[in-house]
């Protein structure tokens, strides 16, 4: 007798063989897959039918900033750096710990029903950020912010990394949060303290995650500035390793492509959030082509202006194939990859989530196929990658305990936190005004 | 006292002005809307109260192929022209009128529950569309096929001519048919049989619809065989003018940009066809400085994968910000009116569809806010474009009449038709196998 079995669906694993199981399910216990293919013989102190569902592992987003959901909209039709410049201006009016935590409420809760699982959470105040995905049950890869100024925390940039220290001390091994550092970008950190905030990801084995590359006046800056382009600039400053993760990466030379292949280093993709605000079309082809991990992230509803990781998949596959004109310039599997499996790599979280295998955190989402988009369906993968929207997602499960159920979360109020949102509107209206 | 009375939404009627009225709702009298605004002190035999939402005018994809959803995910991961001869293949084994009737029915019960009223489409057996546009209470904008060859549907060229007179001595002065001739394209319908289908679509003031200019490889085509570009082959032949409608019109130079702009002719945009098949990118920033009224088209789902106008007005407003590097390349409201207005003035409707306005038929959307993404909420339209997803859409009018309710479909019953796909499935999958 297993603790939970879903039965009757196609499973789509995710695994590095690419396994589809028809007519099949999985089994869980103590949080974990202990089963996953035909489930005829088995049972479970609880059971769910899949409906002839499929069921895939739960996405991870790669790069977010999900408080910043507070601020959707409000700073429309700029480039990065002067829409940068408002953002700041309104998130210094309105953040403190408890608007964060219900921006990344809000955020947080938008991912997961869409059957987002984990995400990589770059933002001020991380622990309300924690404290957002722990009531919701979804995980959390977040940590100390590194910002050469007060940043709009008001904190003291002498103060981060102790702050940054703390923040691995409270979340030694837990299995919901994964702590990392968080410098800004290399334009806003100076080489010392991104070094420093390397050092001690270092220390904890844990990951370092940056923007880099966003845009070409960015290139032009660093290059300015240092003498040489954001990625031999970090890579210079010995911070590119397998444990590092780059959100965007959207200006690269060759050479730079071949520095990121070489280290190891992982690249975020957000090509939602590359395509609002102009920054440009990343060199994705050539970068999976010279070997370089590509996860895949929705980037901050400030900029999207959703968390729909089901735009981003769909982006991923096509939007290449359009800027290339090669039909094949991201395959489909690529593609669902960048939104599971490499994201779970890119978190250093591969051998616990990322795929449906027997051993693994049994994160896991079931895609509703009774819709007209969904029919025919000749194969799971292409309707996953390509027509498959969020509100397909019907139940959403972390480590066996279900988060939504039949569209609705299950341990969170949403209508209370869209309430609050609505009684903060015209502040944050007024802060850009 | 009114047919109809829509209370507490907020309003964007989509006109010329960019009239948002919040509070407010509509009246409807006979089909038509008899009044837009402040609704207070009216009273109908019918209310709806609209929960908060945004109300908003049917959407109008002014370029499709409904029926070819029965062909959803078949052929993947190919450019244009081999793709067209798989996608050919299967539909000469399995399109029947009756099977054209279940593809357009799956098709376009998708788009009236994404808010899509008005439907411009391409397709063998239009009359089988018809029937479909007609169960599920939506608009339809198609007519004779014009093909060289014998074409998917068996038809013999020498009678094409006849087939389009007798659709619109069927369709004369209809409110839900809007008739018009429907070439293929130029490298598939010669000079005469284009000249043909433009004559009799004048003789009746009516569309005339074809594909130009989607890939590189169809203008180079097109110059071999007729020493001219494609726009300057159909204008060489006297065929654009503000009745001619243009799908896709991905390769243009500058001077075919200026030869439409002063011909009148309507082009549709279909980024996500455009991206998935590796087409390419649209100038469509280009078009519209030069004045070319760009409407807005899904394609058929056999290439999108799906027909939702939500994707693709998303794209429209920033696929070109990310590919010109301009934050303002489409507006926010450019990219709305493609998907309404200017759809509607592309199928000559735009005195009947196409913006809430007194006088015209009651094609209504109404949008539900009560979702995490829709929070916070600061301008009506910049919410439509870039955070409204076709799960969003709750009621849909068309001339006053419900055509779905609470996300339903009310003229229909969707799971007969999904279980009639699901049956024709082997059959599908072995036209190619």
């Amino acid at each position: 007798m297993h603790d939970l079995v879903i039965r009757n669906a196609t499973v789509v694993t995710g695994d590095a063989a690419g396994t589809v199981v028809a007519d099949a399910g999985v089994a869980v216990d103590a949080g974990r897959l202990s089963h996953v293919g035909r489930v005829d013989d088995r049972n479970g102190r609880e059971e769910h039918d899949a409906g002839g569902g499929i069921l895939i592992p739960g996405l991870v987003n790669a790069h977010c900033h999900a408080a910043d959901s507070l601020f959707r909209g409000l700073v429309e039709d700029l480039p990065l750096e002067p829409w940068l410049q408002t953002v700041w201006k309104a998130e210094a009016a309105i953040l403190t710990p408890e608007t964060c935590r219900l921006g990344a409420t809000l955020g947080l809760a938008e991912l997961a029903l869409g059957g987002v699982t984990t995400t990589l959470d770059m933002f001020w105040h991380p622990a309300s950020t924690v404290e957002a995905a722990r009531a919701l049950g979804v995980r959390i890869a977040t940590g100390g912010i590194f910002f050469d100024g007060p940043g709009t925390d008001g904190g003291d940039p002498a103060a981060r990394p102790e702050a940054a220290e703390a923040f691995f001390a409270e979340h030694a091994d837990e299995a919901d949060v994964i702590p990392g550092t968080f410098p800004h970008a290399a334009y806003t950190v100076g080489p010392d303290a991104l070094r420093t905030a390397k050092a001690i990801a270092g220390r904890h084995k844990a990951i370092f995650h940056t923007h880099a590359a966003e845009t070409e006046f960015e290139q032009a800056a660093i290059r300015s500035r240092y003498g040489r382009s954001v990625i031999r600039h970090l890579d210079h400053l010995g911070l590119l390793d397998e444990r590092t993760v780059l959100a965007h990466c959207v200006w690269l030379d060759d050479e730079e492509i071949a520095i990121l292949a070489r280290s190891g280093a992982s690249v975020v993709h957000n090509p939602v959030s590359n395509l609002k605000l102009a920054s440009g079309i990343a060199r994705i082809p050539d970068l999976l082509k010279a070997g370089v991990p590509v996860a895949l992230g929705t980037d901050g509803a400030i900029s999207g202006n959703d968390l729909d990781m089901w735009m981003a998949i769909r982006l991923a596959a096509t939007l290449h194939k359009g800027a290339t004109r090669r039909a094949d310039a991201v395959t489909t599997r690529e593609a669902f990859a960048m939104a599971t499996i490499a994201g779970a790599r890119a978190l250093g979280q591969s051998h616990r989530i990322g795929s449906l295998e027997a051993g693994k955190a049994a994160d896991m989402v079931l895609i509703a196929t009774d819709r007209p988009h969904a029919r025919p369906l000749f194969d799971p993968l292409t309707h996953l990658v390509f027509s498959t929207a969020k509100s397909d997602v019907t139940h959403v499960w972390v480590g066996g305990e279900a988060v939504v159920h039949d569209g609705r979360l299950v341990h969170h109020d949403l209508g209370a936190t869209l309430a609050a949102v609505r009684d903060l509107e015209p502040a944050i209206a007024a802060s850009v005004a």
